[in-house]
């Protein structure tokens, strides 16, 4: 794996899905992925080659070969299991939503602490009593998580998850939290993307 | 208004949010601002010089002037009528999600195509016919969309937007859309966050 800036990394999944899209053998232009994803081609040219890819001068890059790059750079060349704390309405609808199994990952356990609940299925997986997530993953049930929990919650159960050895978390609870170095977490707040669409109209 | 790069604007929700939290009349250093966004202080620095906003060397920013110029520049110094297309579990999700009231924006409106969601209530707001967006969103009721609707519906329904007059388009569904230019859209992708978010653990 190479070192890439995280400007670079954020635009890889935007690359890899129009290259999964190109037929089979076909190649891709850096002017067609730069315009696709909003950067220039120089900036494409830029990312790709920091992976140490090379593409064919005037013809373009393998969409298959650089694919295959892009999802071993991302570590999705194993499929990866995912863990989602949260069987209320927001969990339920990142445990169907469509894409992500096609995507490299596979939602494996879903959490809440609701008696009620647990038991119940959401998208065919079990929802599993939260009581129970560091020996889930100690057993290597899931490695990555993605918190849909209440806002109060959020730190709480984050640290719950890092305690059971998670060490990559999506925060889709309104709440910063934080998380000790050596533990990856991004964060989507629906907050803030409509504060930055606001400013474009 | 400034003229402001992607980035500036991307990082403005984030400073923002650090801003409310301080207490009245306390100044916020750059250092401080820089440490939780994940940016370096000159960087903020420079994006709050191309807001033409001053701080005091030594000091730092007036936490409420910054905040309330940075407001002003996302345009949500008033506030802003949100409609959600979609009222399954996302949409659901998304009209009860907390911190959007705080946050500038209300939801005014709810739409779904199922005549028995149609009626229901969602988070206090009556789920709302489809077929009557171009007339809802021309008398005002929203000015902004989320769309929460599967995968193959996502392009027509935002079609219907645009005609409707809609502006700014936040989307969920795990689809590319395309829109005219002059519409402002933003993609929220489940899928590439999680790969995002692979690449470091």
């Amino acid at each position: 794996m190479s070192e890439l800036s995280p400007a670079t990394v954020a635009r890889l999944p935007r690359y890899l899905r129009l290259l999964e899209e190109a037929e089979n053998g076909r190649t891709v232009s850096s002017d067609v992925l730069a315009e696709a994803t909003g950067v220039t081609a120089a900036n494409v040219r830029r990312d790709v080659a920091a992976m140490g890819f090379q593409g064919t001068r005037g013809v373009g890059y393998s969409a298959v070969d650089l694919a295959d790059r892009i999802r071993r750079e991302l570590g999705i060349d194993k499929r990866r299991k995912v863990g989602i704390v949260g069987a209320g309405n927001l969990g339920t609808a990142l445990a169907g939503y469509s894409g992500v199994a096609r995507r490299g990952f596979d939602v494996t356990a879903v959490y809440d602490v609701d008696p009620k609940r647990i038991g119940q299925k959401v998208g065919g997986t079990e929802i599993r009593d939260m009581a129970g997530v560091a020996g889930d993953s100690a057993d290597g049930l899931f490695d990555m998580a993605v918190l849909a929990v209440p806002a109060p919650s959020a730190q709480t159960v984050a640290n719950q998850l890092v305690s059971a050895g998670i060490k990559s978390i999506l925060n889709f609870a309104p709440a910063r939290i934080e998380v000790p170095e050596g533990v990856a977490l991004r964060q989507v707040d629906l907050s803030y993307e409509l504060q930055i669409l606001s400013y474009y109209g």
